[in-house]
This record gives C-alpha cells, sequence and structure tokens, in this order.
C-alpha cells in the first residue's frame, strides 16, 4: 500500500525497506562500525553547509548533464558500489544498474556484487567496477581481466577497507548472507568473503590487503586502460598520492560511516581535498547524500559530483528496478529544483554559490 | 473555548489553528521545503542572536512609529506576502488586511491573493503588492495597471521563486486547493498557478520565470511609478544588484524556509546585507520572527523593519480580522516591552544595541 | 516525606517546592519572560564554562570567608533580592533572612518584600535593601529613610526593571497575588504593584519608572550614605557608567530571565564588564547560579560574588527557615568541595584559575 | 542469557552488570560529582575528535606493543586504580589484575584496593600501585614499603583527590560499603575511608591531605626507587610542575568526573598538556575511555597510552576474570581495527594523524 503512493523525498524508502526487508538485512545495510559516531556525522556535517541561493540569474531551464572521468552522464550523480545487492531484492545488481541506465547515471559494481559483471555490463547502464584489492594478486589479474572484456568503463579502487569495519549490530544480529547470495565475481565467493557473523573481523581480513601502497598502483594502471577513481580518502595528503599515482578522480568518503568510526563526514574535508587536488583531478563526494539538496551542498563546495549509496538500496528493496528508477528520478528533479532555486543553470554553475556555516 | 482567553504569544495562535484547520491546510502553511532543514534555522538562528539591553536610558514612553519606504507607519513591521488567505477564514485578504489597517502597519498583498486586489486596497490598510514576475509579460502588464489603479503604495518583487519550491508534506498529503479559493488576480487563477498536489513541480513551474534577469527589473521601474522592493535576497552580491537597479529597499528572506532548502537562515545574512548596502537602501527581514524579541534581534542588527508571515494566518484561521488585530496589538506590546527593557525609546535606538552569540 | 531526607543538591528544593505550592505560583517564580530562552541560557552559559582544577598547592582547610562592600561575611554568596516571600511560606522574608543570619550571608531585602523592612532586618541578618526607583519621588524618599533607620547596610538598586517583563506562565495562569501578600513597604501595597494578571504590564507599568538616567543617581547618593550596588548590568559600557556615578559594586545579571528575554546569559558578560571595572568596583553576578561549581565559575571568572535567587525560595517553600538554613549550608559545603578540589584556600585564588569552553 | 553471548562492544558490559549489581552499587560506580556535568562531557569531549584515517600505507598486520614506563606491553592500556572492586565480584582486584596479566597490560592498584597488595601482584599482571597520600605520613611509609616489597613496577601518585567529590547519587542512595568490602591495605580499612554515605565529606576527609604540596613530592621520590606517575593533572602549570619534581609520565585525567564537577573533558587538555611537557615526560589520559576509537582519539593526539575505568568495572561484575579478560581482548581488536583503518602499523604511528572538529 505504502509502496502504491509515490515517494516525496529519498527517506521515503528507508521506511518502506525496514518494512519489507528482515531486521538483520535492514541493519547490515543501515549501520555503520563501532559507535556509529561518523554515521551520524555524515548528516550533521551536510545540514551545516548552508548555501546561499543567486537570484535572477536568467537561467531558464536548469541542465543537470554533467562529464564524468570525461564521459557524458545526465546528472552529477552515480550510484555508489555496494555489496550483495541481491540481499535486497531478487534482481539485485540487474535492476539497480537497469535503474542507473535508464536515468543515464554510472553505475558502479562492486567487487561483492552477487551478480557476474558481465551480465551487470548488460543491464542498459555504464557501469564502473570498483575494485577491492585481495591478497592474491592472481585473483585480482583475473577480476580485471573479466571488467576490462565486459566493457566497464573505469576502474574504482577502494582504499579505505585494509579490513571490514566492525559492526556491532552485525555483530549483535550474528548477520549471516543467505546460502543464495554469494561474491558472484570471486571464485569462491561464498566462503572468502562472505560476512560470516563471527565476533572478529578475522574471517574476511583474510581476503583483503592491508599491506597494499600507493606504489603498487602502477600495477594496477599497467593491468588496464581504464579512467582510474580512488575511493575512500579523507587526508588531503592522500588526495596527493593519489593524483601522484595517476588517478583520474578520487572520492572524498568515509564509506557511509561503515569503516574507521571517528572519522569526520566527508562533506568537511571536501574542500581542503579540493585546495590539494582540485586543479589536477575531478573530486567526487559520497556519505550521506539523501536528496538534491545535498548534492547541491557537494557541487556548492566543487565536487563534481556524487555518489549515493544506501537510499537506492532501499528503493530497490522497496520495490526493485521501478522504484530504483523512481528513486533516480525523484533525485533528479530534487536537483533540478534545488539548483533553479539557487539560481544555476548547471551543476558547474553551482561552484559560484557562496556556502556559511549553519549553527 | 481556547479562543476565549487571550493569546500571551504568538504561537498560542499556531494551535488555535491546528485545532481548526484542516490538516493538510495547516501543514501547507506550517510546512517548509525538503527536508525543511531551513524552516528549522531560522527559529535557531534568531535565537543565537542574544541582545544587550541598556539601562537607565531615561526613555519614558516608547514610541514604535518608523518610516519604511517614505511613509510613516505604527511599527517597523508589515504583513509578509502569502498566497490565497482564503483558505484561513472565509474571509480571507480582507480580514487581514484590515488588521493591518487598525494595526497601522502595510499589509503586502500577493499576486496569488484569493481576493481581488481592489477590495484589499479597500480594506483600511495601506497595500504594498508583492509580485511574482510571470512567464507572460502582458499579464504582467496587466496587473500592474490594476495594483497602481487600486492604489498600491509600494512594488515588492518576489525573486527567490524562479519555481515553487518542494514541499513534501504537501506532496505527501496531495494537497489541492478548495474549487473555490483561486487566484483571484490572475486571469484564469485556478488553472494557472493553483497548488496541484503533482509530484514534480512541472504543473506550476510554467507560470513562473526563471529566466528573469536583473537587467528586466528596468522595465519594471518603468511601468510603475512606486517604491519598489526586492524580497528574497540572501547573498549581499545580490542586494547590490538590487540596489543597482534602483531598488528601494531588499527583503533578506529565505521565504520563510519554503524555497532553497539548505539556505541559511535570514537573519545570519542580515549583518553581511547591511554591510553591502545599508546605507543605499533600507534593509528588512522575514522568516521566523515570532515576537517581539525576534523583532528587537532584527533592529538591533541594523534592520529597518521586519515581515511577519506564518504567525498571522495562523490569527487569522483562529479568529479572523479579531484575531488578527489582537496578534498585531500583542507584537506591537511585545516589541514595546522588548523596547523599553533593552533602553530604547524607538526603534532606530536598537541599532546602537551590541548582540553577541548565545550559545 | 521527601523532606525528611536531607537535600543533597539544591535542584532537590525545587521538586520539593513544586510539590507543595500551587502551580500558579510555582509557575511564577519559576518562569521567566517571553520565549525563556535567556531562562534556559542562563543554565547553559555556566555549564559551557570549564575550569580548571590546580592540583597539590598545599591548602589545608578553605576559608570561604569574603568581604563584600567592605563587610565581612561567611561566604562569598547572598540571597538576591525577591518579591513577596509570604507567597512561598507564612515566614516568608523573615525565615528566609534568618537562615541568610545563621549562614553569615547577606540578605538582600526587595522593595517589593511582604514584610516590612524593619522586621526583616531584626530577623538577625545583614540586610542590604533593593530599591525599585518607582514613580514618585517622594514614596523612594520615604521608602529610604526607613532603610536607613532600620540598619541595612547596603542600597541595591535595580536597573533592569524600567517596566516589568511579560510572564506568559503568569497571563496564562492569570496570576494573581493572594489576598493576605501585600508589597508591604509601600503606601499602598497591593494596589499598586501587585501583579494582576491582566494581558498587558499596563497595570503595575504605571509604578515604575522608566524614564529614570544615571544622573538621577546623583539624587540617591545624597540621600542615603551606604554603599551603593547596581543590579541588572549586562552592556560593559553600563557598568562604566555605574562606575562613574560612584557605583561601589555591580551586580551583573538578566534578572534570572525574567526581564529583556533574548539577553545573553550573565556569565558570558561577566569577563568583559571585569575588564571594564573591575578595577573600580566589586562585581558580582547572578541568574542561574544553582550550585557550588556555578558559584566557583563565577568566582574563576573574577567575581567577587554571587548572589542565588530561585533555590533559596524553593527551599523557603519546600520547608521554610530551616530548609533556608539546610539549603545555605548546603551551598557553603559545595563550595568548599569545590574549591578544595580546585587546590584554593580561599574564593579570591580561584581568579588565579583558568577556564576553557567546554563544548 | 545476556552473558552468553559476546560482547560486540564495551558498552554490553555496563548493561550486564546493571542487571546484577545492586542499584546503589552500580550508581556509586557509573555515578559522578555534583550536577555530572563533567562526567557527560568526557564523552562528548572523545566524539568530538574526529581522525583522518590515511590509506594505502601497507601495513600489513598491526603490532599494538608499547613501552610505557620503560617496560614493554601488550598495547598502550592500562586498568585505571578503581577502589574495592571486591563490591563488583568477589574474586575483585584479584580477577581483575589476573585478566590484565593475560592481556598483557598494566594492572594499577588502588590504595583503596579490597585484596590486599601482596595477593594483587601474585595474580599474573605486571601491577602499578596508586598512592592517595593520606594524612600521617608513617602510614604512607609502610604501605610503600609493602608496595616495593610486593613487587610493584611503578607508583602513581593521584593528585586530584584533596578530599573525595561529592556524590549525589550515593548521598541520595545512602550508599555504604558492606561489611566485607573494606580497604584491604589500610591499618583500619573499614573505619577509616570507607564511603559513609554521610551528607558531607567529612568522614572520609578527615584521611586525605589536602595540605599536600608539589615539594613534599621529594620525600615520596626518596623513599622508593620507582617510576613516578602523577594522575589527575588538566591544568598544563600543572604538568609542568610534576616534571619539576621528577615524574616519569603524568595522567591527564578528570578521575572520570567523578572530582571537580566543571573541569574539562580530559581529552580536551591532552593537547596543551603534550605541548607543555611531551617532551620531557609519557603523557597517558582517562576519562571516557569507551572503545578501540576512544584509544586513537588519544594516541592521534599524541598519548603515549591511556587508562580504562568504568568499563572494566563493569566487566568484571558481568563475569568475573572471563568477562575482564574478554574485554580487554575486545579492546584490543577494537584498537588494532582502528589503527588498521586508520592505515598505522602501530600505536605510534598514529601521533602522525591528523585531528579536527566534529561538529
Ligand atoms: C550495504 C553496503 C555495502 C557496501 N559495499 C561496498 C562495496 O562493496 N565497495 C565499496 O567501495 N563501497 C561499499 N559501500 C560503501 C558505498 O560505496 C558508499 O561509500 C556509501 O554507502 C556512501 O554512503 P551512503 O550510504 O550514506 O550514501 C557499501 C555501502 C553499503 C551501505
Ligand atoms: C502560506 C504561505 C504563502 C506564502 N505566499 C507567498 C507569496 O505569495 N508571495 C511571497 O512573496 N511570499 C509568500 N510567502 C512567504 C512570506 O512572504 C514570508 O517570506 C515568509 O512567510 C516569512 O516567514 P515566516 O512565515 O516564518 O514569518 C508565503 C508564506 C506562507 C507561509
Ligand atoms: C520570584 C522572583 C522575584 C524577584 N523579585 C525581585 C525583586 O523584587 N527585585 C529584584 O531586584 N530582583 C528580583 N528578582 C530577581 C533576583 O534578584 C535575581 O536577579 C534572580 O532571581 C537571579 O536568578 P536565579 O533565580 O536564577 O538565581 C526576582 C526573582 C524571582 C525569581
Ligand atoms: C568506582 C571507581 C573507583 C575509583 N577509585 C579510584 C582510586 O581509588 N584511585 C584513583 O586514583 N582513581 C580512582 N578512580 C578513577 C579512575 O582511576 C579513573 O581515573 C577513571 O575511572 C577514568 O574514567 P573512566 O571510568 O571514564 O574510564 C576510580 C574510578 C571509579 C569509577
Amino acid at each position: 500500500m505504502l509502496i502504491d503512493r509515490p515517494a516525496v523525498s529519498l527517506d521515503d524508502y528507508t521506511e518502506r525497506a525496514r518494512a519489507v526487508l528482515p531486521p538483520d538485512v535492514w541493519d547490515y545495510v543501515a549501520g555503520g562500525s563501532a559507535a556509529e559516531v561518523t554515521l551520524a556525522g555524515n548528516r550533521r556535517g551536510l545540514d551545516r553547509v548552508a548555501v546561499l541561493p543567486r537570484v535572477l540569474r536568467g537561467i531558464g531551464t536548469v541542465d543537470l548533464r554533467t562529464r564524468l572521468l570525461g564521459r557524458p552522464y545526465a546528472m552529477p550523480v552515480g550510484v555508489a558500489p555496494m555489496a550483495y545487492q541481491r540481499l535486497m531484492h531478487p534482481d539485485g545488481e540487474l535492476a539497480l544498474a537497469a535503474a542507473a541506465g535508464a536515468a543515464g547515471v554510472p553505475y558502479v559494481a562492486s567487487t561483492l556484487a552477487s551478480t557476474p559483471i558481465e551480465q551487470i555490463t548488460g543491464a542498459g547502464a555504464e557501469v564502473w567496477f570498483q575494485l577491492y584489492w585481495l591478497r592474491e594478486r592472481a585473483m585480482v589479474r583475473d577480476l580485471l581481466d573479466r571488467v576490462v572484456a565486459a566493457g566497464c568503463r573505469a576502474l574504482m579502487l577502494t582504499v579505505d577497507v585494509p579490513v571490514l569495519g566492525r559492526h556491532p549490530r552485525d555483530l549483535r544480529n550474528a548477520f549471516r548472507l543467505p546460502a543464495d547470495v554469494v561474491a558472484a565475481n570471486l571464485p569462491d565467493g561464498r566462503g572468502a568473503l562472505a560476512h560470516t557473523g563471527a565476533p572478529g573481523v578475522a574471517a574476511v581480513a583474510a581476503s583483503f590487503a592491508p599491506a597494499l601502497r600507493w606504489a603498487d598502483l602502477a600495477w594496477i594502471r599497467e593491468q588496464v586502460d581504464l579512467p582510474l577513481v580512488v575511493k575512500g580518502v579523507l587526508d588531503p595528503r592522500d588526495a596527493v598520492e593519489a593524483v601522484r599515482v595517476g588517478a583520474d578522480a578520487v572520492v572524498v568518503s568515509n564509506h557511509g560511516g561503515r569503516q574507521l568510526d571517528g572519522a569526520p563526514a566527508s562533506i568537511t574535508m571536501l574542500p581542503e581535498v579540493l585546495d590539494a587536488v582540485g586543479d589536477r583531478c575531478q573530486v567526487l563526494l559520497d556519505s550521506g547524500i539523501r536528496g538534491g539538496t545535498d548534492v547541491l551542498r557537494a557541487l556548492a563546495l566543487g565536487a563534481a559530483g556524487v555518489l549515493v549509496g544506501r537510499p537506492l538500496l532501499w528503493a530497490l528493496a522497496a520495490g526493485g528496478q521501478p522504484a530504483a528508477r523512481e528513486a533516480l528520478a525523484l533525485l533528479a528533479a530534487e536537483l533540478t529544483d534545488a539548483l533553479t532555486l539557487a539560481g544555476c543553470p548547471d551543476p558547474a554553475a553551482a561552484a559560484g554559490l557562496r556556502t556559511v556555516e549553519l549553527r
């Protein structure tokens, strides 16, 4: 019934998803690491960015189109890489990728996708592939070959997961993946990386590669000829490193509050990262984006675009591909609205807006 | 019963109105755009302005009289332009204008008034006309002719509505105007601008003119020989533009949190706007004013006066013209009280008070 | 029953008083003016002052004795002037003054005391007299003669009441003084100054003197040869005026949040007032003091002492003179404790402590 | 039942302890002094420290080992000195010391331990002895002889207890130690220092030595040839004094909010103390540490390590030695996790992290 009425904000999907998902699955998505201070901080950090609208700028119609990584998209928004989307809905990655395709935005496929990458790229969206650098380099090698062959448009290396963060909700729920949801792109998807509900991170830590260094990115650059995005940077010094090794873009992110708890809101660090590398690569942002106003906040501070995570999983859970499409259309409408009200004919114009701290 | 007892603060009318209005109408007035961050921020922004009273200044009686736009009024307060006042009470605009007249304050009639402007100007108040610049210039032209003929004293151009903001409450309530409440001053009042409850802004957007530029104000100046007020400025650069094209006053406003959500509290931007144009035009403020202390805050920061919105609609809903009169009298009493306690014989003296940030 | 157990903090009396007083009387004391923003701000302002204790200072026993206005008292605390204490308890002013005497602290008798000043001075405490400058100078003249004859030790002129602040709680409760509680020191105690529950301040305003100026204090100085305290200063410029006209002390105060709502916490203004006049007169503080830690905060910032208001009325209501005595003893114990823990052998030493802002 | 499931955060033990302890005992441990402003401030102070993780630092495995006072420990954490641990569990100090031993961290035995120091040193941990300097120097002398003979590794002098702080909860509960829990290392353990539930601090104050001075530490240095730690410093000037008299380490602490209420969070003062003495002695911190993220915060600001208080008492109460062991193992796991996610191979590396204020 709820689902019969159109959503008026992305938060509507949160409640709908909560109604349909098993509580432990809902917690797995909604939760953050440790005391969830960073998770809450993302919201507060965004709300503190007040944007000064300009008026009478003669903007006519707003044009949301944006180039990301040199390619044209319908708006400055991408679907964040998120594991195991079949937990949300039987159609999983295929549904969300198809929705992204319909919306004209990039879909970032996770290393831990529960659908083979070759099927995802067939769903209609431009697909970027998110890589977790696993301990066995051969496994990475094979994966990259498939990624290129499948026609992915960019490679996004997630660097804030040397190990998985501890998620108290999952530990409390003894959360385990159901048998039919596996990391479909890994040799032994289930056994290797599944969330096992063990109280430590030992079970999965074995698969990640905390020993990785910036120098190792050179190896990646040799393997694939795709634009490279480094996701999970907060300290401007790391953004500088990323550019030095050849990143085409960085994503300022705290992984939606799921990795180091106590890290600042990503929006808080955006200005400094832009100062450090904004003239040398594109800077994207994620963590906490919940509507058009949030996108405007990021654009006003200078981001080239944002990734959106949980809200799209909630939409997927609430109503599969149609709901996910609707969610992206709603976001586009909200962003059009926010830009119009701020006097900006396009996303780039937002960089000229002033922001003040809301207290 | 509640209504039998005199209100002791403007907030009392809020509760009374809630008791008598249909919930969706109450929401239409009370609500703001998007996540209502700016709506809440207006209150917080005002509360953070602490005013230092002066003592033993020999003030005798306080004299609230103030000149706004070169004309004398009984206090530095005006009734903000608000659409469709017949939603509140059958007497609508006529009742509120009459109350303004009795209180000696200007009544700003909205382009979207539900009563013809010629009747409003006959209700006893000095009327300023608020203009929404519509797409069809001929329509604007006709309206301005009527405005002048009806004897309006000033023209207030609202510049923060290139399109209507998205109001989640209205969308959720599928709020529609009742058949008998129309934009009485527009050729096809109902069809053109009514709130349709559609989930997008498309239906009404068609009527507004986002392509308007500052240069177009020259055209307005030629049409009417009335003082010009620009309402809806937050960025000081826009205040400078307004003065450049000949505005006699600007209203620092975020439209009561109904347009760009994420915009700062208007009180937060007041000092900067005053720095930019305070010596060249009058600066008014609205958004969140709820009592005499709030008026004092704005005056202490240097505003020439304020507009009050929702509280007067609530009074109108609660008890028609008598209640609206009572509300304005209460506000005058509170302001007299606040000025007396602050050691100010008149509104102008408040500009000499110091403010500190309350934390 | 509650009353059988000793209070462990001054707040305990608040609850006890609430249990025994008629609700409208409780509200009259507890409430503040307008939106009660300043009332709440006093608490927050104090809590934000973090005091850095010093250690191993060899303090032995703490000696609370302090000179105020050149006379020795048992601690740097006085009973704030408060009207109509017979509202709390039949023994009213006599009980609280006796308690002050037992505690060795000054009792400030209000112009609006419900007991004749000659009886109050006989109750055992050193009494200071608080003067509201009334419109009729002859009335003031008579009062001052009686004050001197009765043996009061100081004259405290309250300057923040050009009119009484509007108290929404009282208006809502239509609060009126009971017939047997009158301003016992005024010719027509009841009629002149009683709280009438009228929705304006007109009824009582007639008795106060908003036209008073600093210059008029010269007249006062001629009438009485007592130390002069000016109570109700927040702006340092007013403190300078007070010293200029010969004040021996000022009380930084917002009248416990009962006069100008929107005024800052008095503790917030204390440092600036001390900078302005601290070397030329004693600076006291009131508004929000609720325990020994609060006294320490004021002392650490440089105050010579504090006045305590409502908590002592609550104690009086809860248990008459014994409870008021107990409350002052508790405050002394708390202050001894706080000074000991902060490494201060006496109140004066607290001025050497550093404070930081607690956030 | 609760106890059958492994704890996923230290806070879990709080609830478990609450379920098994008598309410007054729970309050005795959980509570703070006066209005508990400092108690709450510790949590808020820590949460405001946002730590910027570094990425791709090639950290492999994290090594938590740390030298404190020149000796190697398994992690930069010690068990804070806490009185009367047999209140929590019959095994009291022996259980907690054994758990510390198993975890490889120092156990600080309190002067008010409810178990003889000679037994505590036999429980398997490296023991540091915490000294309350009592009025009778002979008593101190005897105690120190036993401490050295028992093989303690360090002497920690607590300087923030010239008298015990007033704890309203204990006063309200009329909390008294049960007959079988005594200060086992004092000649007349029960009578001398027990918490008597009297509304003042008189009963116990007799035993402490508020007259102590920094100079007296010289005497201590002569008595024992052990590393000296000064615990309970907030003002950097006191840290300088401590170093001047020969302290090898200071503990920045507000005694977990149990002594001077109104004191700042210890984390707030850490940077200044480090500036003052960080190059001349080790700086530890306690008060409010509740998990690995908090330890990281302290390390990032430059602390050499932290002490943990209440959480370990809760674990002890919830499940004796096994639970305390589990709690310390959990803390080690959380710290490993936090350091890994922050890109730090060891605790020392954390000092290179940047922090920003979370608002
Ligand atoms: C359930 C879930 C799974 C995720 N899986 C991945 C992943 O596999 N790879 C990755 O780089 N980020 C992953 N993320 C992080 C997201 O890419 C993104 O950084 C984060 O969700 C953004 O914050 P938001 O959810 O507040 O929008 C995941 C996030 C969630 C909520
Ligand atoms: C129900 C409603 C209708 C409004 N209609 C108009 C309008 O037609 N034209 C306009 O310029 N502003 C309009 N406003 C904005 C007000 O003029 C004013 O800026 C705002 O209400 C001030 O904030 P306040 O309500 O917090 O006092 C409207 C506001 C409300 C609440
Ligand atoms: C019930 C009540 C009556 C008061 N009457 C007087 C008065 O007659 N004269 C005066 O100077 N201040 C008066 N005050 C203000 C107090 O002197 C003092 O400034 C204030 O109570 C301090 O704040 P606190 O109550 O938070 O301690 C009154 C306060 C209360 C609560
Ligand atoms: C029940 C209890 C007893 C304590 N007893 C002592 C003590 O005997 N000696 C001492 O130096 N500190 C004592 N403390 C303070 C701790 O050593 C430590 O400073 C404080 O608990 C740290 O804060 P936390 O509990 O928030 O971790 C005690 C603390 C508690 C909670």
